[in-house]
């Protein structure tokens, strides 16, 4: 079955703002076994929407629309849907009275223009909204259903839940699309694809066939698995399979099959092994400790942090002999060693980790260029220290500093 | 002038990515007065890429497409333009002899797949690719320009800048649109608008016209004033005037009217005034040393961070007294003024900044509950203190708490 998702509003045609509702909208419609053919953002136009509707009437099962019901002049939505099925728009009172008590509720009396949130094109269903005042509507013509829905995630999001439930899951009778995402980290896009591609390959052609893409960001590879089949359970017995197989396949460097941050991984195996951790960063600046503290109940584990620039602070808070960082200088294995076991030491936890590094964009030296970046980590006195390469900009590295540490302490824990 | 984008790629259509080349784009067609009236995303199938075009070339001036222009059996937009345009495809041996040099300087024979790159719709000029192997297009058809580029960003902006330097400028005679954004922080949306609104209304009918938009986001809301104008000196003179208006209206809440974000404003203030700094943290988890450090530069006066969830680790590294945190509690107003005093005096740094607070989701108590978070700002030993009551979840209160920090010393220098 076909669809289309068209988001309605001419502030998500400038450059600061786009539609976020569609992938919401993509992830519930694909499990119905609906294929999501066209996504479209429209000004606030009767006859820019009409036109854009009409063509799409012809080969979509399910128009999603969302945006424009509200009360204003802006709000096109209604008039434009009336007009490309060719029906007239009536008041409906009992929305009318609704909208009244609501705003009696809340002390105000209602404008006029809020009867325009009450016209509804003839034959239309009303979708209640219970967090805004603009309900949405479902027009079936032909073999097409239209539904419009508020544009506020927030109001379109419960309204999606609502559809869904009651309507699109009833009368799906046929295939869904069923996901599963492994996150990879450590190794580069096309080393993984080349593991991976005679994995998955076979796997379109099984009876609950699984597609498979590869989408690769800044320290991180996703593969997205994407299995067609008849029911939920059909499809968890052979995404379970397919990725047992990948991670086989592909060893170590999987480090969540269940969608779970690199961050969240790492702290539920401190957090599993009664461990607790200190951070010593000078490139990462602090990013190393943020990441590791985004995740709740990491007070359980993590004690300390300290982002040092200056080789003073290195000594002071770390132990580093002033005569390591003068011998080898501040970026250099012994010193990233001696900021581990150093903070670890301080802070009296099992686990120790420095990052010392040249993040840019100055500070590079032909011998130690932007980038370089020395990574230790220390568990219970046991250290490994890695010396990384890295490209791109002062974010990116790091980023990527920290993504390498925390890996680092992944494998060597798990 | 009107203008249409649109992306090609299934993957767009996908729950995981969205099309993000047309806020660029966007951007630069506005800049000379192109209204952007429709944004389409579209799967790689000629018909429906075909079918989308059909009545898009009734109206538009100008339709940028992105993607679909590699060597496979995916890339369907030369194709499908080719047909909607109703023109041949020919193989251009100019193109052949560039992608064959192009893989010879990198050793690697050219496979015959990539011929498909070579394919131009009768009639199409060829725009130089410096950063990939598929060229783009250019196709004039009727009043339209069809301008086919690829769809990786880093390929795509360049060639995007380059038709805008070399075709689009040179030929744009009509007004164009040109931008400014003032960001502000420490007011809510409404306070701010109910301030701004008399002040930019009357802007709309101006001779060089200013229409306003306001964009509230976690901790920050935005004003896009976009003008209309013939010349850039002409918008620049107009705008000055505005941004300046608005300014003596909203008072000390605007940080930025160039873009900037709040780290480098208040990084540019350190560096001005010879200052150092150095930040205890504890609720914030080291997110405002990691901001704070995203600035390229900020070596040159950040010198330490401390991230310390542990009343010892408070003690130990801040000197924090102990008859402080069983008396007042952590998270205390005595106690964030002696972390912030306590953090500058060990690092010797005319700035010290102590951020204490409940992240959540567990720790809260009915008299501090989640969301309490008291900052305190020390700059050469004048302390301020203020306890706030923020919401959301845990990264969205570390946010506003790195953000609050922030404008309050930037409030201090000012």
């Amino acid at each position: 079955m076909k669809a289309c998702i068209v988001a309605v509003g001419s502030e998500m045609l400038t450059p600061f703002k786009t539609d976020t509702n569609s992938l919401n909208i993509t992830e519930r419609l694909n499990s119905f076994g609906y294929d999501v053919r066209l996504k479209a953002i429209v000004g606030d136009d009767v006859e820019e929407l009409a036109g854009l509707l009409e063509p799409v009437l012809a080969w979509a099962d399910l128009v999603m629309i969302t945006g424009g019901l509200g009360p204003t002049e802006d709000d096109i939505t209604r008039e434009a849907v009336a007009k490309v099925v060719g029906v007239e728009m009536d008041v409906d009172e009992q929305i009318v009275e609704r909208l009244r008590e609501r705003f009696a509720k809340r002390g105000i009396k209602m404008t006029d223009n809020n009867r325009r949130q009450a016209m509804v094109p003839r034959g239309a269903r009303v979708l209640e909204n219970p967090n805004g005042s603009a309900p949405g509507l479902w027009i079936t013509h032909g073999k097409t259903d239209l539904i419009l829905l508020p544009g506020p995630p927030r109001e379109m999001a419960p309204m999606l839940d609502a559809f869904v439930r009651e309507h699109l899951a009833p009368s799906a009778g046929a295939r869904g699309l069923f996901r599963r995402t492994l996150k990879i980290t450590g190794r580069p896009e096309s080393e993984v694809d080349s593991v991976a591609q005679p994995v998955y390959a076979p796997w379109l052609k099984q009876p609950v066939p699984i597609s498979t893409t590869i989408l690769a960001s800044l320290g991180q590879i996703e593969l997205h698995l994407t299995a067609s089949a008849r029911t939920a359970g059909e499809a968890a017995d052979a995404l379970d399979r397919a990725v047992s197989q990948l991670r086989d396949a592909l060893g170590s460097s999987v480090y969540s099959v269940d969608g779970s941050d690199l961050e969240a991984v790492v702290g539920e195996l401190l957090f599993e092994r009664g461990l607790t951790i200190a951070v010593a960063e000078s490139c990462s600046g602090g990013l190393l400790a943020s990441r590791l503290t985004d995740v709740p109940g990491s007070s359980r584990y993590f004690q300390r942090g300290v982002v040092c620039y200056s080789n003073e602070a290195k000594t002071e808070l770390l132990d580093v002999p002033d005569a390591l960082l003068r011998e080898h200088g501040a970026v250099s294995e012994p010193v990233a060693r001696a900021m581990a076991e150093g903070i670890a030491a301080r802070a009296k936890t099992n686990v120790g980790v420095g990052i010392t590094g040249i993040a840019g964009p100055g500070g590079g030296t032909p011998e130690k260029p932007v980038g370089t970046v020395v990574i230790a980590v220390a568990v219970n006195g046991d250290t490994t220290v890695r010396t990384l390469k890295l490209f791109g900009g002062r974010a990116m590295i790091k980023f990527q500093s920290a993504q390498a540490a925390m890996n680092m302490l992944r494998l060597m824990l798990g």
